[in-house]
This record gives C-alpha cells, sequence and structure tokens, in this order.
C-alpha cells in the first residue's frame, strides 16, 4: 500500500458535512467558517519522524522548524496565511532540555510567522524515538483560494526555487516555505497551487490528476538544481518544499514581469494539457524513506 | 518533570495572537474566528500511544474511538460541539487491516457525531509501535462557553457518572464522552466545567487551582464508584471521562430537578471556596502509567 492509495481511500471513506469546502486531498482542508471577513479557515496535520525525517542526534530546534514549515508550506499552497498551531509529541527519552530547545524554536518561527500555539500535548513514549505532530490552521480570502484541482488545459507549469539533493545539502531543515511568494501569486496569477514535499515528477503527476488533466516538464534542464542536482535528482528527490504553479497564458508575461523575490527563481518548467495523468510516477515516498 | 509544570512552561512560552481567546491550558483553546452566527471555534489536540493508553493487541477501532472520544470530551467540557477532525498516525507495523479498521471505527464514530474527518497523515514508524494523534475543531456559542477559570467561591461541585477502575473494567475504551449533558448544562446552569481525565482528585486541583480558588470534596461516599471502587479509587484513578461542574448556589435546585439523563448520574460532590490550592494532589499520570 502506497500514500497514494492510502490518501484515495481516506478521502472516499470519511464523510463531508456541508461546511467543508474541501476536504483530506488537498495541502490543507478548507472550511467554511461563517466569517464575516470574506475568509475561509484553512487546516492540516504533519508530523515528523526520528529516523524518517530527521537523523538523531538532530539538533531539537530544527526539528521544530521543520514541522512548523512544512506545515506553514501547507497553508502557502492553498494562498493562505497560517494563524495557529497545535502540537503532539511522543517523546522517549522525555528530555526536559529536548523539550524546551524545541518549544523555544517553536515560538520563535511561530511567533516570526504571526502563529500562536494554542494546544499541545506531552506524552512519554514506551519505545525509543520521537514523533511530533502538528496541525496548522490560518485563513484565505475566498479569491484567493488556490487548490489541486483548479489547473486547466493549457495553464503553463511554474515552479519556484531548486530542486533536488535537499537531504545531503540539509535543505530538508533549513528550507522557509513560500509563504510572501504563494501570497503574491494567488488569486492573482493563478488559483492552483501545490508544494512539492514528495518530488517534482510525483508531486506534479498528484497535481495533475487532481485537475483531471496531465502536465509535462519540458524544461528540465532550465529548473534549478539544488548544489548540482542532475535531472534525475531534481525530478526524483524529495521535500523540496517549493510551490508548483499552473498560470494561464494570458497571465504569464505580467507574472514574469512582476516577479519581485530576486532571491527565489520562478521558472516556467512545463504545460497543463487534456487527458488522463498516469500516477506511477516514481519519487520519494516517505513510507519507504529511510535516511 | 510533571504534565502540571509542563503546561504551565508552555502556556507561559506561547504568545497569543488577538484572536485567541483562550489558549493552552484549558480543555480546548478558544478561537474569535469572526463568524456571523455568535460562535467562536474551538480547538485541541490528543493522542492516544500502544503500551500507555491502550494495550497492544486492542482491536483498531477501539483505540479510533478512544482517541476520537477523549477528545470530543474535551470540546464538551468547553460547552461546545465538535465539527472537525485531523488524525495523524505512526504506525509500526504498517498494517493495512489495522489501519482499515482504524478508519471505519472513526468514520463511524466521527459521522454519529456530526464530525468530518478532513486531513491526516501516516508514516511509517521506525520502531515497532503505534501512536495516533488527533486535533479536533468544534465550536460554542458565546454565552455556552464554559472554562477552568470560571468557578467561583460559593459554587457547588457536581459530577457525572461514575469514577474509578477504568483501565480494569475497560471502561477507557468504551467511555461516551458526555457530549449531550455537557451541552445541557452549558450556558443555563454552569459557565464552568472541566473533564476527567488524569482522576478526580488531581483534575478538580487544577480546576480550583485555574478559578483561582481552592476546591474540596465533601460527598465522596455519595459519588458513585466504577465496578465497587474505592474511595481512593474514585479519587486518583483515571481515565474516568466525566464533568466536574461548579454550579451557582441558586442553581443547584433547578439543575437538579431538570436533570434529564437517567442512565447518567449527576451528583453532589463538594464545594469551591475562597483560598489558594494546592496542586500537589497524586493522581494519575500519564507519564508514569504503564498499564
Amino acid at each position: 500500500m502506497n500514500e497514494e492509495l492510502l490518501t484515495r481511500n481516506m478521502a472516499a471513506l470519511f464523510s463531508r458535512r456541508s461546511d467543508v469546502i474541501t476536504g483530506i486531498g488537498d495541502d490543507a482542508a478548507v472550511l467554511d467558517s461563517g466569517s464575516q471577513d470574506g475568509t475561509w479557515l484553512l487546516a492540516a496535520a504533519d508530523q515528523v519522524l526520528e529516523d524518517v525525517h530527521f537523523l538523531p542526534g538532530t539538533d531539537p530546534g530544527k526539528v521544530a522548524v521543520k514541522l512548523l514549515n512544512r506545515n506553514i508550506s501547507d497553508i502557502a499552497a492553498m494562498g493562505g496565511r497560517p494563524a495557529h498551531a497545535l502540537v503532539t509529541l511522543a517523546l522517549n527519552p522525555l528530555d526536559e532540555a529536548w523539550l524546551d530547545a524545541f518549544n523555544l524554536a517553536l515560538e520563535d518561527l511561530a511567533s516570526a510567522n504571526g502563529i500562536s500555539v494554542i494546544g499541545g500535548d506531552v506524552a512519554r513514549s514506551p519505545v525509543p524515538g520521537k514523533t511530533a505532530s502538528l496541525t496548522i490552521l490560518g485563513h484565505v480570502e475566498k479569491e484567493k483560494l488556490c487548490l489541486r484541482s483548479n489547473a486547466k488545459a493549457g495553464d503553463v507549469l511554474y515552479v519556484t526555487g531548486s530542486f533536488g539533493r535537499s537531504f545531503p545539502t540539509g535543505h530538508h531543515l533549513t528550507f522557509r516555505p513560500r509563504l510572501e511568494q504563494a501570497r503574491f501569486l494567488a488569486g492573482v496569477y493563478t488559483c492552483a497551487m501545490m508544494d512539492v514535499s514528495d518530488g517534482l515528477a510525483k508531486d506534479l503527476a498528484r497535481f495533475a490528476a487532481a485537475s483531471g488533466i496531465t502536465a509535462e516538464i519540458t524544461e528540465l534542464a532550465h529548473i534549478p538544481g539544488r548544489d548540482g542536482a542532475t535531472g534525475e535528482e531534481k525530478l526524483y528527490d524529495g521535500e523540496d518544499y517549493e510551490l508548483l504553479i499552473a498560470v494561464p497564458p494570458e497571465k504569464c508575461d505580467a507574472l514574469e514581469k512582476a516577479w519581485c523575490f530576486p532571491d527565489v527563481p520562478l521558472t516556467k518548467a512545463g504545460i497543463f494539457e487534456a487527458g488522463p495523468q498516469d500516477l506511477q510516477e516514481k519519487g520519494y515516498d516517505h513510507f519507504h524513506h529511510e535516511n
């Protein structure tokens, strides 16, 4: 069983209240919270495990930063702003110094992003290891909401940043989620984005499939590679935390002129087209990854 | 380091946005979501670990039910209604049949309570064991909101249900959170409730301390014991998932007359009084419990 099948099974199983705009299957769920200010509520949950997402001995602050940034990246890909976080930790050993360093770094990054940590639970795990789970809440203006299912045939695929070699470079611990860039894009140049955590090829296939179309990377050589990454590494390594963006062709010139993030390249990478998407792309699978 | 200290450390550390009505330290956080219908948003996170909260070999459906019901109990204690849930699972082995049974039971209980499961993540843990974390979202009408900090000197302490011997009787897996009872009480007979998960004595001490007063159990013999529980067991066993309720004295007669849940006893158990609360009550500590 792979993550693909699992997510599809869950999306099919769980019923949706009338206030659920988008449930399982996108970077975050979208809820109609009845807000007066024209926003929807976003909610996503993600976890990091020792020996899967970080090595034993990793600085606890870096673990907290990775966990929160993964979740911020999910909110960013929806076009939203993060607001609140709830954290559960299962730790063995339950090391007070580790926990203090984790919480301090979590608060630093949270407050820098306007996020309040509002809930938490810490348990001593009976087996050695560390599991940290975080739920993030956020908001998105209705006209800025970006969904995986909104790409259209003819849209141009853009990507932010660089790809590949996230683990050997430490990028997976130190990346900055593309929150400002996503806010710049959302509702103006795109209503269809996705963040890349499981590899460019695999996540692009999911993106296209969610939109009922297919996607092709036509400009692999132009996509920046991290640390001299090869084409293979750019396509199939994981944990890039960059954005995939579907842009209607008539908006491409304006977008390229308006792009105002000199440190973050924006690259025209491919095209969305009519036709069925093959979901058998290889790529990074958290289930089988041992770093 | 105990759970008490940990929670106080976290509550002091994490900053609060202006939309955070109540942060860490109550059964759930309370957020002003700007809703037009006069409700606030509730959010709580909790987890269950194999060999801590359930024994290896426990039916996966019962694990799902316990996890969700613990969280529903937190929403109930705030006077609210649950609405949405996000779940992360770290599993080893990652057993498809286990996961299917867990998800089916989760959906059954969720939909029976009007809850939509809107997000999730499943990871294969590198060490044997199971950790399941759930974040619940809910709503509460502003006039029904119940807080731990709202008890007043002179209030009468009521408790629902029975206490003690939760583990030997299996109650910790099969309890029904007091959602209907809490909704009946909230805003009419009380604005101060708490659910009991760590033992009557310990949680009552927390309740009183949060209100800046003290509490005394005066009617221990009248509090129903589960399965013939002794006074000690009623006070210090954990995982009762009953309600502690602070009721202004002038409302007690009306409450006792109006109580309409024949299967759930409501017992006058003690009194809240002015004075400092001793937080050194012994009781159930998830950190040191190995069942």
